[in-house]
């Protein structure tokens, strides 16, 4: 079995949920010699997430920022953490609630997602900036 | 090293949290040759999901099915998603806070599960239907 | 491609999350062999979990101690499971949310976790006393 691990650098996306999936999957030509193995994609951030979800319709993103923005509000005054801005506690916390790796299996060649399933960038600051991943990848 | 992986089908569910640990590791025969490893189980949908939680009081597994309803609400006037029934767009949220995969080390041929640990399907939706899963092992 | 594994007991902490990030790093002593690989920690427990967040800044930990009691409620009077005190339900469906793993890569002999990432032991309970974890390391 072979492992093989690059780095992926994520140019700078607003606030909210990108599906990353091609670039990920593009990172890794080695993908298509594995006739089974494991992904796993890492997010080398506190402020930032991924995740997997719908691929489809962009509405489901949208619900997601709204959802999470409701649920891990700015601003509480219980805060201490705040003095790097009112978006950032809160992007510590939405980070660990979705977290910082997903892991898929690789089957045949490709990524073996469900026929909806997309990896979602999850990015929980105002201005995040460029974006750093470690996708690792093992099989025969 | 050696990877065996295997598609599993699993019966369609009422809506709620089931523990499925036996069907996953029955799913793989290979695990008693397993010294040390890994098992990693996925699941190919955004609107269930899987967790690992307490395996023996199944009033455990009621209360999560009423704190993620109470906590993931139905009908929020502010979901733009919503031509999927009431129960879609929740079911989406409550799959990335979940997570669609869990993994577990392997030892000497067994789950190394702690006592009270056992593998949950978590099914989102009214009427989910079969749920497939894919289950990946690696070891010595 | 080698997997090593061991268990390692976690002396009794207070209710809150800490950072276990060397902890873990020195239990793998094989690590600094390995060029690429990845490594998982797993927790045998239902009532504590383990999360990747930020390293430096203590009121990150007092803000996720805060954040999640204000979420997931004690007393709650719709918790069926209730018998094993007020925080053990919550402790479970905090376990969740956070999962009871997590899996970074390894690069030339060392976690590649970001700059401000490190591992957090989230203890739920009051009581919670000693933590089993399990660590698996594999790569070339």
């Amino acid at each position: 079995m072979k492992l093989y691990q690059r780095s992926l650098r994520l140019k700078a996306r607003r606030r909210g949920f990108h599906i990353i999936t091609s670039e990920v999957a593009q990172a890794l030509p080695e993908i298509i010699t594995i006739k089974a193995g494991m992904c796993q994609v890492f997010i080398q951030h506190t402020s930032a997430s991924l995740t997997i979800n719908e691929n489809a319709d962009p509405t489901v993103r949208q619900d997601f920022e709204m959802f999470f923005n409701k649920t891990v509000k700015e601003n509480d005054p219980d805060y201490l953490h705040d003095y790097e801005g009112s978006d950032d506690m809160p992007a510590h916390l939405k980070a660990s609630i979705l977290s910082c790796s997903v892991m898929i299996p690789v089957s045949n060649g490709r990524l073996a997602l469900g026929t909806w399933q997309g990896i979602y960038l999850c990015e929980h600051r105002d201005q995040g900036g460029e974006r750093n991943l470690v996708i690792s990848l093992w099989g025969d």
